[in-house]
């Protein structure tokens, strides 16, 4: 089935906002097995809006429209819709309680009259609640095409097409189609298409699609049979052997799940308290991890050595190895690590000193060398990476490579 | 003049990657004042992009192409633009000549065949420079028509748009176009378009338009003119009106200088060095100030006291302050910027303290709650914020509102 995206919305046509609706729905309709051809964004033009509407219920099955249904005179999705297909706007009551529980439970009392514009639906169409928001999503069955209108707001729109929209396409279809995500850290991307160019060009059912983050290579894994359990069974052989050749590299299975949580899970699992000292990322590899819910059961404190001194000071790096090694060097990166370990008695550390440019390059020591150490319960690990980019991508990929280095470390020391 | 962007590529149709081109160009067809009805993307597929750019160019007057111009045989703008517009491919020996060069400059011996293929334009074409990449761009003029083919990866188009593509674009309107930015922090959008709602309303040249960032708001204001002196002319009693209103709340009118960069150059002209001492933002404060080259001139250490033990062994914090107002108080805040000085001397302190949920708020200390305080050269000043949205909005929220508490403090500092 072919599928097209129509994002409404001036704001994106100013550049005000980025379109981001449109990568996440593109990447849905990819995990459905649907053939998406075009992504239009058009203005809150009811003129413009049409055209672009009917075009695409020409040459496309189903048509998923973003924005545009708030309570303003600027929101003409709806009214654009059900004037295409030939509707009358008529009001959904259900649609008119939950709008009115929606304030009720914000303890807002006075409802402008504006919002009640939101119950309005075209007549016959399936009404989507919307648990974030007031204005409910909508799906419009036309013969044999399909208009899903759905709001703007990210944080409304995900949820709903996650927990309504998706298992209606899903079921439209004459196959189920379930997919997996296997993501792996510490490997390229190119390296990663080497290692399953095989399994790439000969698999059909399931499909391997890759999606390359700093430092991560997502592989989404997408199966289509009659039931869910047969699709899972079709993946299942798969799985396993990609498991088999990328091993301990795979942090996790799990969708939802970051590098950073994986590794602050990791260190909860094994009881291990951490200390951070970090000179050229300047906390961006604590404070990623302090995005993890709950992660002060393990991280309870960090150091910022930024300077020669703050590394003598705080955490007792030698003067003479700052002096004979540079503060770039991995014995500077150990020690850092070591005196982390000393001055506040946690069981891991991690350390990180490189050069994010674009200044302080040499010959020998160039703009993206990085050094970063891990100490887990006293066996002490020191890696030399050479990063690429502005100051910027070197300090992320600075931060995802110690992540990496930081779970590598905690799993080989469990093993011996 | 009407203009329309087409991007072309399929990885953005499968969602594999987010489409921030469209925004950027959207924002500089905004600042040239010309008029954008529609963004479409499509993919890698001669039939599809001809369609779409046939009808781009029935209803726009340029038509910007971005994507496609690679040397791989999934790099088909350029033929299809040839196609569509009735013209044959033929070599341009300049085009030739820097692909050459680019090659010689990295020291690559070996050029793959495919790589000449970049330098086949379309006849009479004006060939643009790319000094990031191989594939130069493209003016095709034909008629009222015209359609400006760009290379794909923002490291290359960007440059070439700013160097050749917004001279050529602003040369070909009869009036010229001049824009300038305001950035305001520490005050809200709706508050910034309150103050003026009357200028946005009677200004028409220059024209205002606000861009909300977070804890930011950009105001860009256009002025049209015969010539770039007339325009400056016309912006400057608007620009003096915006600074008696805005006052300090302006932190720069220079388009590329970022909120950080602005309080690193505060710190340096005043001789400042500066002890950053986080909480609930883990590192996010300190690691965005290091994202400024130079940094370490101010910057010398950072601490993240993330656990209570944390702040009363790294920086002193008295364990009855913890007990009595609890961690996340404007006194446990001042302690922790005292501290910070007293152990390391430095001119500035920031601290950082708050609950940045999901968990752990309660009725008297929900989720958003965040102090924070900052000592400027003995003098302390704590301040109280309630965020909203999830746990990293609120952290970004907490690490803006920190750099403004520190510019306004230094500010007022100087002052006296």
């Amino acid at each position: 089935m072919i599928v097209e995206l129509i994002s409404v919305g001036t704001e994106i046509l100013l550049g005000n906002i980025v379109n981001t609706n449109a990568a996440y729905l593109s990447e849905k309709c990819a995990q459905l097995g649907l053939s998406l051809y075009y992504q239009t964004v058009v203005g809150d033009n009811p003129d413009r809006l049409e055209e672009t509407l009917k075009l695409a219920l020409e040459r496309s099955d189903i048509v998923i429209l973003g924005g545009g249904l708030g309570p303003t005179k600027d929101d003409l999705t709806k009214e654009a819709a059900a004037r295409v297909l030939g509707k009358k706007l008529v009001e959904d009551p259900r649609s008119r309680e939950m709008i009115q529980k929606f304030f009720d439970t914000r303890g807002i009392k006075e409802i402008t009259d504006n919002n009640w514009k939101q119950a309005l639906v075209p007549e016959g169409a399936i009404v989507v609640d919307n648990d974030n928001g007031t204005a409910p999503g909508l799906i419009l069955e036309e013969g044999e095409k399909t208009l899903i209108l759905l709001p703007g707001p990210p944080g409304e729109m995900k949820p709903m097409f996650e927990k309504d929209i998706f298992p209606y396409l899903n079921q439209k279809q004459p196959e189920i189609i379930v997919s997996e995500m296997i993501k792996i850290c510490g490997m390229g991307e190119s390296r990663v298409e080497t290692m399953i160019a095989d399994l790439i060009e000969k698999q059909t059912n399931p499909t391997i699609a890759t999606y390359a983050k700093i430092g991560e290579v997502h592989l989404r894994l997408t199966a289509k049979a009659a039931d869910e359990a047969a699709a899972r069974k079709l993946m299942k052989p798969v799985i396993r052997e990609l498991k088999v050749r990328f091993g301990g590299s795979i942090y996790t299975t799990n969708e939802k799940m970051t590098l950073e949580e994986s590794v602050v899970q990791l260190l909860k699992e094994q009881d291990l308290t951490l200390t951070t000292v970090e000179s050229c990322t300047g906390g961006l590899f604590t404070g990623r991890l302090v995005n993890v819910q709950g992660a002060s059961e393990v991280l309870k404190q960090g150091f910022i050595t930024y300077s020669n001194k703050a590394k003598r000071k705080l955490i007792g790096v030698k003067k003479l190895t700052l002096k004979e090694f540079g503060a770039v060097s991995d014995k500077t990166a150990k020690e850092m690590a070591k005196g982390a370990i000393l001055t506040t008695g946690s069981d891991v550390a991690v350390s990180i000193t490189g050069i994010a440019g674009p200044d302080g390059g040499t010959k020998e020591k160039p703009v993206g060398l990085v050094y970063i150490a891990v100490s887990v319960k006293g066996n002490m690990r020191v890696e030399e990476y050479h990063f690429t980019g502005n100051r910027m991508k070197i300090r992320e990929s600075a931060v995802v490579a110690a992540l990496t280095l930081l779970r590598t470390s905690i799993l080989e020391t469990i093993k011996f």
